[in-house]
């Protein structure tokens, strides 16, 4: 396997847009190739991650659609899809394409446009990554999930739930200065409380807005990464696993077996521990998600993250800032993007040029998670040398 | 890369089937691990094509939810989707993770569920794959660009359009006696031209019915393949590409770019042309379609195809066997499924055991194709020696 880097990334911007599915991904690829400053006939394979394309907008065959509107060549182009992670996924296949010498120049994107339909089909759209057999019957949607999974939280450590609500005023932080992010206002626990119960204890503000977004990125060999940009972003470790696709089956709600296993292997791939990681974007689709997944994936001990979180350590200036993007919560969560998204804001972190720079960040990880616990991509980034 | 054999393949039945989405794909994986006797574990990725899953079932995530079904590891699970050539994208990116040396094993498979739903939901779901910004919008189908197309065929080349009806009568013929076909009926050209015009002079059985159905196989290095069947098939191409995504940028309506260009370059990795070919599976969605397709694989000349057809070439005891399975025309065509229902024929022929077994086949050909001409898979498949 060779040795791989990101040298371009792009995003549209995040929330209502009024343009369609194909010209929000087509912008993204076009801000990724140019700031990868490569001819686009170098590009030998494009992956796309979506997610409801044609339940929410009447449009399948995407990645050609996109790939058409890009003017790329004669190349396999390919949509992929695992729920919430499909972004994290399409990136996977980036990087795999050039680290096994398949191509040189690989465009990775995720794109989802969610905004415009009404708002009862996209949560029937969203719970479609729920077994439709068993628990899709009975009613389980995403909020429910969760709300029962903060629930056994607080119950289980003894957890103040303000601790959980306290996730997304730092993040609403974060977002207030990051242009991509949907929403940019300043958010009290006060805000969040008040917000009306989505499936309680989650209100509103505890989960990450309906929105629209794409975004991108280019891969290629390490050894040539800095032809093409000054301060390439090197990939330590890219892992994609599976895990549980029921709430029935899952033997506790506290962790995520998918995120826990590709963690585990990312950390093994990279060579280093939770501990050598400066930033991380993590998927926050609500706020006891970012707490579960940050114990999840090493940074905490189960029952600690949510009292770590409220105490500053994921804060910018903390032990391990989290989210310094805003997160899902903020930016939106168009579902094909956020793989994307994530790593976006991770490779300007370690290019040094964020919008809430980390100061010294070095090595970065970025997971991406889909279903009830189903499918997980962690990825773990480093400034290359 | 190394090279690559298929030691497994299986399908579940054909036609409207009672099981759900889920069960379906177990079936034909359940068979095609049993077919490699490999154990499941042995199993490190699983690539699913799937066209519209969630459109007509409701249920998304579908590799992760048909890889728990299948009890299969902590592993990347992936849905592919490329329109009607999802399958045999499945099967590409099953072939690339073999010979790249990411997995040693990987199980491929294609589903679709697309009965008991109103058959305008079926049309309006096959539809997503036209452009939705242009010819969505002003009403374009499959039917209707297909039927341009035989109008256009018949003109052009000043052919009797029974020519191309003819084609149906003779891959209907195939599949009288192959169990997995949905339409197991003879079918004259009287009975053709008396079913009901769909668009003109597209008749209703010049159309492949709608159907459910799946279909896997299981990939591992040529080396060590006889180690699992006696009879392993080797890949000796497999190419993917990005071809016109509207009608109306098609320069002419008699050949499709993507064919053209993976079936070129299929022969060129194989080393071989188009008449050492002993027996072919393509993608005959329409008839008029079966005609085009002959010809942009070399086996005809252009506009040479329709009169060879029906002059015996393609029969059984033709020159060059197409379709011999009975072809999506009799099969159905469960969208996902296809282009991993085409391979599992052409494997049985290559071992020698197919229904309608095409004498001494050596070197079979599977084309699918996605869209209007968007996306293609050519894959080249020999007894290993």
């Amino acid at each position: 396997m060779r040795k791989v880097s990101i040298i371009g990334v792009g995003t549209s911007a995040f929330g209502k847009l009024q343009p369609g599915i194909i010209e929000i991904a087509v912008e993204a690829c076009e801000k990724a190739i140019a700031d990868a400053g490569i001819e686009k006939k170098s590009i030998k394979t494009f992956y796309l991650g979506n997610y409801a394309g044609e339940v929410l907008t009447g449009q399948a065959l995407l990645a050609a659609m996109v790939a058409r509107g890009l003017g790329l060549g004669v190349i396999p182009v390919t949509k992929v899809e695992g729920a919430c992670a499909s972004g994290g996924i399409a990136l996977r296949h980036g990087i795999q394409a050039v680290a096994t010498g398949e191509v040189d120049f690989a465009l990775v994107a995720g794109v989802e446009k969610m905004t415009g339909v009404p708002t009862p089909k996209v949560t029937s759209a969203l719970a479609g990554a729920v077994d439709q057999n068993l628990e899709g019957k009975v009613g389980l949607t995403f909020p429910g999930f969760f709300a029962l999974a903060f629930r056994r939280y607080i119950h289980e450590f003894a957890v103040n739930e303000d601790l959980i609500h306290q996730v997304v005023v730092k993040s609403r932080g974060n977002a207030l200065n990051n242009p991509i992010c949907y929403l940019r206002k300043k958010t009290s626990l006060e805000d969040i409380k008040a917000s009306y119960p989505v499936a309680e204890p989650l209100r509103q503000m505890d989960c990450c807005p309906i929105s629209d977004g794409a975004a991108a990125a280019v891969i290629c060999p390490a050894e040539i990464a800095k032809n093409f940009h000054a301060n390439p972003v090197q990939i330590l470790a890219s892992t994609q696993t599976l895990g549980y696709t029921r709430l029935s089956d899952l033997s506790s709600l506290l962790s995520f077996e998918a995120t826990v296993n590709a963690a585990k292997k990312a950390y093994q791939m990279a060579g280093i521990t939770p501990a050598d990681i400066d930033v991380a974007e993590i998927h926050d689709c609500f706020s006891i998600a970012e707490v579960i997944d940050s114990e999840d994936l090493g940074f905490f001990k189960k029952g600690e993250g949510a009292a770590a979180a409220a105490g500053g350590a994921t804060s910018l200036a903390g032990t391990i800032p989290i989210n310094p993007s805003g997160g899902l919560i903020s930016r939106g969560h168009p579902v094909g993007a956020t793989g994307l998204a994530q790593v976006y804001e991770i490779v300007k972190q370690l290019r040094g040029d964020a919008v809430n720079q980390v100061p010294n960040a070095r090595t970065g990880l970025a997971h991406n998670l889909g279903g009830p616990g189903s499918t997980c991509t962690v990825t773990i980034l480093r400034q290359q040398d």
